[in-house]
């Protein structure tokens, strides 16, 4: 589908879409092409400090993608929020056997079409999910 | 100092302060005043599954700012990142005796001026910093 038949919104799903299918596909490459090129970016990976500058933001991925130990990540309940050329998208990361964290990710639109300039993940919960059980993390849910 | 007179990146940075004195000082009011009106937003709080809708927001706000723990919080390094008629802060946050949390702010410019579309505060290391010595959180700096 085209991207200008879209919505915004689907459009800006399907890009945060992609950024978790390069993410668990390890795809450095494709990683790259889905951060903006002209928009100033940051990134803050859990448990990190922020990175600022696309630099900084593609060594990380690198370090990520490149390293044994990259998880398997899927997105679960991705809800976006159109701010006119750019969108947030709030999401749940869930990771084999590790639980899940929380992010928010924020793209601007540019020539190339919806691209991410930010990304922050952070636990959900202090308990783990155990295997075969479902466990809400504490808070209100929505 | 009217906003028409400062930069795009200086009244974001106002906005994003004024949050923090809110919360701060227990404001309930101005923590109210300081959301979007017309625009939909959300909020993650550190630890917390994602709330989404003013009334939601809202009442976290209340049970936070209302009870008992609410700790004083302040705001180091901000640095705003201008998207057109949204735009995003990062910054540690710095709770007394509590260590720092690391959060993304969401700001969208309505007729009052930039309103808080979105906020997400995480944990920026596993480690507390221990009373009268510095530590840094692991990861790289920026």
């Amino acid at each position: 589908m085209p991207e200008q038949a879209m919505s915004d919104e689907e459009a800006v799903l399907a890009a945060n879409q992609e950024f978790y299918r390069a993410f668990s596909a390890r795809d450095l490459a494709a990683m790259d092409a889905l951060w903006a090129q002209e928009t100033p970016v940051a990134c803050i990976h859990p448990g990190w400090d922020a990175l600022v500058g696309r630099e900084a933001v593609m060594e990380s991925w690198a370090a990520i993608l490149g390293g044994p130990g990259a998880p398997q990540i899927r997105c679960e309940r991705p809800r976006a929020f159109v701010l006119g050329p750019s969108a947030f998208v709030i999401c749940r990361e869930v990771l084999e056997q590790q639980g899940w964290l929380i992010a928010t990710n924020v793209f601007a639109r540019e020539e190339g079409g919806w691209r991410m300039v930010h990304h922050q993940a952070g636990p959900a919960a202090q308990r783990q999910p155990t295997p075969d059980t479902s466990e809400r993390p504490p808070g209100p849910l929505h």
